[in-house]
């Protein structure tokens, strides 16, 4: 192994649960530290957040425009750029990064808008450099498990999927106390028009089309704002239909009292069907029409490459949400690596990249358009 | 107590699995006697499955208006009318019973169509006798608990629900291979319009309703037949809206590969939530929006006055589906005892009746014709 | 199918959880109606039991031996007796049944001591009766599945099993309170000197032997009184060596406070085990060296034929307590009716009996004895 | 935050799965970093192994003594040494760092054997620096929970525990094929004498006292050896006493075919239990004796400050193994600094030290000593 990576990131400052845990998951196998960063628009809480984060101080920047030049300067500096703001500014940080020839990490969303998106596709297509969406879900061993079951056709067809995404942190208006997390979320300028189906929507969108390896090509959808002042969707239950025939059920909440963080994908198929959820995520349900049910354990010596080739820890130790998140951060950083070194395509399928972006916010705006009319859309 | 309640049971021969199980629900708690019955078409038939439920031979009738006449000349003639047949017989046999002044506990659906249902509403006004569905589910003892917890505002106000009816046994065309239970419910002549939404769906949504004590109002149903050459659908998604602004999805698919009869009902109110799931019907699942996730067992010191009501066995004994059956039948004995002494209405609000028929096929009947024109439709 | 089987029943009368369950499970297959009883040794509260089972009023005697003389005389009298009394009347209600030439079902332990379980089982073999012992879960499917693994030699050598009975209601002291289970089982001259050890540690012991069919062959055992005042053992730990080697542990309690009804049998082989639940009933865990784990539900089709011969229901239809009970009253009403027809040993394997009763006394008397020395006790 | 602390390794190298691991939590919160090792007594596979971690190749020793006589010389030297070495070197490398002025993190057990760990107390004792020891399990935040709700005395006097710690790993004699991890543990001169007792026993015996507070008082052991030829015992069964009169069973097995990682203690109170198990770390159930069992949720707004003290994620983010071993790293870290700052027992009470050290030693020696004779034996 060379050298560490150098990552400088965008966002993540103080009141922001991501930061810490993509400087966490970045720097978890030992190829990448985070050396620089734009943690907040306040000098003086950038500052503070880099000190929290070891961060030498004149590498914690009140702009990230300023990060990207003086970095750039820099013989030790930053190699790529973590995007961890409010939406809105996804589009120009990543922008601007790619511009200036770094390679970009980014939060999910990858825009707050779909016109946006459209922008950056151009703009990495451009730019050459590897690209990286953070739908941390598919770094999990498992979902890699059931993504290669899928493949293999041992469920036979795929007919049916249910993806759910419900927590229940936002059944009350918490963003009128000041919760920074909420706030941001529930105001259009800074968020894009989808609130909850943007947010975690998305979410359950893109593992459903990253398990099956297939595309929805319609929708119906009803969004709707539970609490009572919101700007934003809180609740939205979509029917979804798949390229091959399939159907499938989408529901996202974020108003689903008593729910903390719950992404589960179902997939069924003419011979049996998958069930994973992301609280339980080292077990893998796979359910057989003639057999018992099996659970697949994260580290099994009978799982696929796939999922192996992600595995840190032997049977029975759980790996857990950072270290899925690590999983991408992997991917990415040997994909950086690669393209340092002239490969072609260097980021391997299996790391979300701005093709999942453009189809997550094609899918957004697919939904409110949906909502809208009340009708069924094509995608 | 008095002597038991004659049943006399019509359909429930040979290779039909809910015959049995009617006469164990039926006389579990020592209130019935199954002593007559038309079991089957074939006199010959009829009378084997008499032998094996310990009938007398002369009580084993190969038509039930037989059965009816000969059984009301009896001095120890039965008292009441079991209706277990494919669903076309449903409405004809409950009409002959209440005609001959028999009470009538039937199988769901109530009828067949929806037409049938509101002549079958008629016919019980007319009789004045009593008429109780068995939607089994409703009688495990949690489901009560849920019920009135619903109802003690303890969760707030509803906002979302999610219910589901997973099965997997029609993943292939089994009503191809003869299979008795396949074959009629897949042939619209004997079974109705309603596929899958008829034989699970409204389980499905009986229970929303008789857990929620709300009404849906409006639904947006998608219907599909997976498996080819079938004809009837065998796969539903729906959204539905509740008369108090709630929203929720319901799923019911016979083609969900692995699933066994995963019935599933999640409710969320502004303070917490409810989920329960048939395939472990001992426990129910309590999440606060701040608290522990509570379970609740069955046969719980701290459960409602329902809950205990019909609760058999001290914690960690479970109950099954045959006893949650046998709740049913004994509220309508009960019922039909209070009837005959005269009571206004005798039967109890937990117990679901014609009210609960005219519901489900009001469901099935607006579930095709919102998948019909791709639209949402009012209730 | 001829007549149904005749039933009288010993105890279970006013108070007694174990008397209705004794009917229902008697009953659910059809093949046994309960007509007599000996409820209590009250005439009235014998007369207000049998009029709760529906029993004629003649029928319902306050004395087990009266009841024997006045059925005997009867031409429709009873054809067994079922023992549901405290455990000190084990021994005479079934001399007296034997003596009288009627089969007996008995709750277990067979008797209250070891002693009385020697002179039972020379009672049993002179009577040349049918005797069965109703150790519950034996009765159910999975546990069937269960035992016919291990014989299968699918797991390998059996090397470990981990059984264990946990209960809380007796955390406090409930028999100082006039609660009448917990009051005779509280006092060593209605129930013998066991108390946790005999009362559910018996359970935990026969699942044991029954489900490996392996012998115990030694133990260490320490018995604690937990609950100040009482005056039998409310929690045992036993440390068990089988007849092939294996060891494994054995805890009993009912001072578990939180636990309801806890029993769960693991065993472990060379190549695999399997773990399973009495509150779980229909779900069997195997767990393979290298493979997935695998859930066997109750009513699978892969399930062996043991299993499938006492399942009633199809997959995912729960069945609990009293339909395992129902089994074993299934299996002793085929046993009677081919003793009658004078089948030589009319009893399956499968239906716990009198040597069944004989080694639970054993074991009792040996954990005592344990206890008492503080050493190892050959069996 | 001022600079990171500096961490050198000693052992951890190709074949070991504990060196990455330490390696990954000593540095995820931010607070130290791995910068020498001595990973082999090979210098070609600790250099190896150096390159793999990002140290540079002349901070890469072949020898301990080495690597700490030139970090000692170097301004920018380790401060403090990891042990994570075969058993046997666990004592003369933390003499040597101890002697060096270096503070130690040690992997479990402290020493190979009892006498060894009295020597490295006393050492302990003598250098004034501090010691930790990795019980990785004390760093689960429910496990803190679990241990705060014992000391607040809600469930009442502790009546008994239930610890068990079941793999299946070395249900073959897999040291015979040259596997590293199992060879040295099966071999008594480089693990000490407590084979599965030692590795694993450990662990349950920790966690026992670490989250009831109380010590065990004297104990009935049983240890086998299942697999033929193994030189060490691979199965333990103990029977425990505690200081204020509970008692308890301990199991380990590294033969339990088809187990994991399976570590699980529950604790029963007069008034309820709790039950954590190891492979479902962020859930702990608590179970009352009048009351729904609750299920008590990582990062939940109602737990303890100890739980909520080492909690990274908001609810519904599994955190997992890495995770909790960090925990353990973070408090040494900020003990580390405060032992600096002249604090006179910077460690806190939550991170095992040499303390528990004695402890787990003293109890593979007493257990051994039990098994030995067939007696309790004192401890």
């Amino acid at each position: 192994m060379g050298r560490k990576l150098r990552m400088g990131m965008v966002g993540g400052g103080p009141g922001a649960f991501i930061g810490p845990v993509h400087r966490m998951a970045a720097e978890l196998d030992g190829r990448i530290e985070m050396v620089a960063g734009a943690f907040s628009q306040s000098a003086e809480r950038s500052r503070a957040a880099g000190q929290s984060f070891g961060i030498a101080p004149e590498r914690a920047y009140a702009d990230y425009r300023e990060m990207i030049r003086a970095e750039k300067r820099r013989a030790d500096g930053i190699d790529f750029v973590v995007i961890a703001t409010p939406n809105h500014l996804h589009l120009p940080v990543a922008e601007a990064a790619l511009q200036a020839g770094l390679a970009v990490m980014s939060d999910k969303p990858a825009t707050a808008t779909y016109d946006e998106v459209v922008a950056l596709e151009m703009a990495v297509a451009k730019a050459g450099l590897p690209y990286g969406l953070t739908h941390t879900y598919a770094g999990y061993s498992l979902v890699r498990e059931a993504r290669q079951l899928c493949a293999s056709g041992k469920l036979g067809a795929i007919r049916k999927i249910a993806v759910e995404y419900l927590q229940g942190w936002l059944s009350q208006p918490l963003e009128k106390s000041g919760q920074k997390q909420a706030a941001w979320r529930s105001d259009p300028v800074l968020n894009g028009p989808g609130g909850c189906i943007g947010d975690i929507g998305t979410h359950a969108f893109h593992l459903t089309e990253y398990v099956t390896g297939l595309k929805v090509t319609s929708l119906h959808a009803t969004l709707r704002t539970v609490v009572a002042g919101r700007q934003l969707d809180d609740d939205c239950n979509a029917v979804l239909r798949l390229e091959n025939g399939a159907s499938g059920v989408l529901m996202a909440s974020q108003v689903a009292a008593g729910e903390g963080n719950g992404l589960r994908l179902r997939v069924y198929g003419e011979n049996g069907s998958i069930d994973w959820h992301q609280e339980d995520p080292n077990r893998l349900r796979v359910k057989w029409l003639d057999g018992p049910e099996e659970i697949r354990h994260a580290s099994g010596s009978y799982l696929g490459a796939d999922a192996r080739a992600v595995t840190r820890l032997p049977g029975g130790h759980p790996e857990g949400y950072i270290e899925a998140f690590a999983v991408l951060y992997r991917e990415f950083a040997d994909g950086l690596i690669a393209w340092r070194e002239g490969k072609a395509d260097p980021l391997p399928a299996t790391l979300p990249g701005i093709v999942a972006g453009v189809r997550g916010m094609r899918f957004v705006e697919r939904a409110i358009e949906s909502n809208r009319s009340g009708n069924w859309v094509e995608f």
